[in-house]
């Protein structure tokens, strides 16, 4: 960039008054304290060939809309799990099977931002039975089996504008949680002018059950809130457990120009939710049913095809309904995230616009909770004093804190934006006792075993928002960077450097024996209930209907059977409905078709998976296996003939005699 | 796997007589013979933090349809460009323009199966100008600009059933080629019965002129030969720089079950084809004109949209048109790969089912030519005598020979399937030198700098098709595995194994400095021509035009301008163009509108995307910055109101008065 362009920024920013960002962009390049020796840090990340890490990593994909798992120390990319986006590798979003879990109010959607990945507990501990993540844009929870890695269910929040401050668990999944990014107005489809914004509009956190058994989601109930902007939330641990926390930015009621109009406030809110309290209250009927319009997407038994619930009613509670479940806590100024401490005595804020870190205290909290020592209310929801709440305030924190994690040896970690740097800092002392810089912009961390009751103390993961020279240069936007540190000294130290998928805004990681013994190698071809399924490859066939013509295909290495097809008609809908009658791990066949308006569908062992192709055009059409399986893959092919839409060829399909 | 199923898996591969597959698949866990000393390994792939790789490596996403860029030795993954499938993490194959870039004949298609990737070159070097790629399903080759890392252009094939022998270059990117893998009829949309295939079906070898300025590309002929499998190709080198060559397997002529019946024969050919003497042919006239379906998708000039060109006829030579410029060269049994030393001279065929490494010598090819020393002809192509052009065979090279690259130093390094290994041989003995374990089943290879005439001598990567239990588990399939070996010494060596993205067929890597300094860090504002950009922030507006609705959006950190839109109806089709102003490297803005049936907009510094929305319901849209591009990215939003179809609620749109 050349000098006056910087000028030209510089006067930009500094015109819109934010000296603080123009600070930022003018970071150069850090010095590389902190940098381990070399040799040491080379040694730590190296996982040999053939050996496994000891975590796994799931860092959330931002505007990939996915899920992404990494291996951890070495920092191998191991899987995308497609969750909220099309996604054409795995014909994730286009099978027949995997499409409905895309449906939504609006219709199908290809796309979302997913921001917070986090694992199911128990008693407080990630537990690898599954993972969570919100899409944040059209706002939904989703849920990841870690037996299979794969998406299994898809849920539509209500109400909602921008489901940012999600998919956070409770400490024994009772709940996972999500709230309105951006508020919007209540009834459904209301047509009002966006100035109507303070009447009209309004903020909701909402309840998602969880059943303990087959972790299916529903939704419990919403509480109306305030049209705040809700950012990030956490659920307690321990002496906290049944409590959740949002922090709220727009207290001003802002909507537009928010950049200025929403950071006028010294302080905003954290909403502190007692969600045993509130579902109480539902259960006693105290909350209100209303007309809602939502999608709840989920696999069913083992037919392998997702289907769709659709919605009409949510129960939703005001502050009205009880005034005992719900409390605000100052906070400054503007916070992001909030973060709970192991022991759920501490409620730490990032304050990105303030100049400290603010650490609320739990058992302070309560006890003016008792006391009722209230500094008034805002639409019924009591305002507690920051004096009474507050435990402590980290002092020279850096510009822009973030977000913060825990190590189990009572330090804290955070994130710290604009100065671009990891703040360690004592829950004893409230002191900094450490710092290291970030490459470049940090914006989130996490900590292996992070945000439970027992996080590991061995790594740190940066998650970084701007690259520009840190790898070899690929264009110009480049992959949004990583940074592994070693956190088991007393000073941090940088291990690796790595860019990632999408644009992780969390991660989550866990001990890696926590999933590995119970990953599944296979789906049973005897457990496959798909109603199209063949579960022995003579079974092959195919049938026509109308204008709809199905195929029921199986895959062994190295052919399909049936692998010549006539009497297909332009017009017709055609069904491939492909079962891989593999039963050996990562024994994959895939099947695509020349000009088909589709991806190709890859299929696991033991799985069906369906392609929908309408031809257009009459002539001989190849398809192929896509996956590389055996030494005779390149034979694996077929042909199907489309003849003209009044075409009199016969309906016939052969494997074998040439 | 359980014994039982097993011995269930044997019994049905026996049955089907192929012994060698299932060697293959009951090999378990070769013993790490080759593997560098632990330290001295985790030293050598070590990229410490704010270090840049000695390689970019360009990987083929096989049916991901994309090509991802990868940093060596450290394997860090970089970025995955989209190619051949829509991207939702992008918007590309969403946003309008890119949309045109995946129209084909067929109509649009979200997906295809990229398989090898080839940097361009000059003078028998890799140049790193563009790198070309090739979609396999639905046969087209892609450019990707490797200034900006984009895909920039890409052409559909006429007359070709997969294109997989696709997409080399010349020795002076004069031509990039592909060929029909899958014969069909060539008469478009002929509808005849499958077993008329050898009556009716052909193939087509592709020649498509490469402009040296601009890369663009245009389809100058193809040759019709027979209906067989046109397996890979590759160009000559010096010497035999003006021919290309492509194997040949099922010159049964099956249609059926190919795994057994495109077996049967011995030998099948290599097509040696003298591409300058067919062009020039071309340019004497003797080709002959025919009609053709086909499109080809570029950007023309700065406009920034792609276009589509629909093409209709296609110059088709026959080996009739003059007998001097293909032969066959007879070649054990169904051979994949055909790589050319760096010398030009030798012509390695990779016989899958061969017990040998065949060598052809070029040199006494053409003198058997001279000599017309030929085993008669196969459609007026001219057969020559396998012991006339055999140079040599290596002998004991392992089950199923796929892929062969050389080094500088006289060897050459082939992969071998079946036995899942690496071999090494001299080209001047052809005897085996070295042999080494991949993990599992080896498909393809590549060394830094190869297929060139100055091969690096530092690296190979095996690229794997079976992960198993090399890395920590997820699910049943896993990502492909690659191996990365240091070769710099008299025995290879295993540094280290990673998982990769989609299924890499083959990979090139370059020295970093032959593209790095070329990188574009923006696009320049003032040379964006895009029909609806604005280059200055107050250019802002939203324009009607019946039921369209226009909004010339522009971003800078941290907002949009306009942020507050209203008097969108249901029924409107509403274009956001998104200009993102900055001109900073690195600084993305992503627009996003909840409900919308699309994916997000992502927008490099300096560029217009377009996103298209169709509002179904009434009421109040919040849309958000997807890439967290500043402190105040969380309030980087807007609110868009739709009313019902005939209201009169008047078009107005604002920023910063609340």
């Amino acid at each position: 960039m050349s000098k006056s362009k910087k000028n030209k920024l510089r006067g930009l920013l500094l015109g819109a008054g934010f000296v603080a960002i123009a600070a930022f962009i003018f970071t150069g390049c850090p010095s590389q304290q902190g940098m381990m020796d070399r040799g040491d840090a080379a040694q730590k990340v190296y996982v040999a060939p053939g050996d496994h890490d000891e975590y796994y990593g799931f860092f959330s994909g931002g505007y990939s809309g996915q899920l992404s798992v990494w291996g951890l120390p070495s920092a191998r990319f191991l899987k995308v799990i497609p969750v909220f986006s099309q996604d054409p590798e795995t014909g994730y979003g286009y099978s027949e099977e995997t499409k409905p879990l895309l449906q939504t109010s609006y219709g199908f959607i290809p796309w979302d931002d997913s921001h917070h990945p986090h694992i199911s507990q128990t008693d407080g501990d990630a537990d690898g039975r599954w993972i969570f993540i919100n899409g944040n844009n059209t706002p939904r929870i989703a849920r990841i089996d870690l037996q299979t890695f794969e998406t299994k269910e898809i849920l539509e929040l209500p109400n909602t504008g921008g489901n940012h401050a999600s998919s956070f668990v409770t400490s024994n999944t009772e709940y996972v949680i999500g709230a309105t990014r951006f508020s919007i107005p209540y009834e459904m489809d209301l047509d009002v002018p966006i100035d109507s914004y303070s009447d009209e509009f309004r903020g909701a956190l909402s309840f998602i059950e969880v059943d303990p058994e087959s972790g299916r989601m529903e939704m419990d109930f919403q509480i109306l809130v305030p049209p705040y902007n809700y950012d990030l939330g956490r659920a307690g641990k321990g002496q906290s457990s049944d409590w959740v926390f949002f922090t709220t930015y727009n207290t001003e009621e802002a909507h537009t120009m928010l950049e200025i109009n929403a950071s006028r406030n010294d302080k905003d809110y954290i909403a502190a939710v007692n969600w045993k309290r509130a579902a109480e209250l539902v259960r006693e009927g105290r909350g209100t049913t209303m007309d809602a319009y939502y999608y709840h997407n989920y696999y069913e038994g083992n037919q392998g095809i997702a289907i769709n619930d659709v919605k009409d009613q949510v129960t939703v509670l005001t502050p009205e309904d009880g005034q005992d479940f719900i409390y605000f806590l100052p906070t400054p100024k503007s916070p992001h995230g909030v973060d709970i401490d192991p022991t759920g005595e501490y409620i730490v804020a990032g304050g990105k616009l303030a100049t400290v870190i603010p650490v609320h205290s739990f058992s302070r909290m309560l006890e003016a909770i008792e006391n009722r020592d209230f500094d008034g209310n805002v639409e019924n929801i009591p305002i507690l004093n920051y004096d009474t709440t507050i435990a402590g305030e980290v002092q020279d924190p850096g510009l822009g804190p973030l977000h913060t994690e825990f190590d189990s040896r009572g330090y804290a970690y955070t994130s710290v934006y604009i100065s671009s740097e990891i703040v360690k800092w004592s829950l004893d002392t409230f002191e900094v006792v450490d710092r290291i810089d970030a490459y470049y912009s940090i914006g989130h961390l996490m900590i292996t075993g992070g945000d439970t009751k027992n996080p590991d103390d061995l790594y740190l993961v940066g998650l970084t928002k701007t690259a520009k020279d840190r790898y070899l240069p690929t264009g110009p936007k480049q992959n949004h960077p990583a940074q592994l540190y070693d956190i088991s000294g007393d000073r941090m130290e940088l291990l690796l450097d790595f860019p990632t998928i999408g644009e992780p805004h969390y991660a989550q990681a866990i001990r890696a024996d926590k999933i590995s013994g119970n990953v599944a190698q296979i789906y049973e071809i005897e457990d496959n209930d798909h109603p199209y399924a063949i579960d022995r490859i003579n079974q092959n066939r195919v049938e026509r209907d109308g204008d709809v013509v199905r195929v029921y295909m199986g895959s062994t290495r190295s052919h399909f059977r049936p692998d010549n097809i006539e009497g297909i008609k332009v017009g017709d809908t055609v069904y491939f409905h492909l079962t891989n009658l593999e039963q050996e791990w990562d024994v994959v066949h895939g099947i695509a078709i020349k000009g088909a308006n589709n991806s190709e569908i890859l299929v696991a062992p033991g799985q069906t998976k369906t392609m929908k192709w309408e031809p257009k055009r009459t002539g001989i059409y190849p398809f192929y296996c896509t996956a590389f399986c055996s030494a005779l893959h390149q034979e694996m092919q077929g042909y199907v003939r489309v003849s003209a839409a009044d075409s009199d060829v016969e309906l016939t399909w052969k494997t074998g005699t040439n």
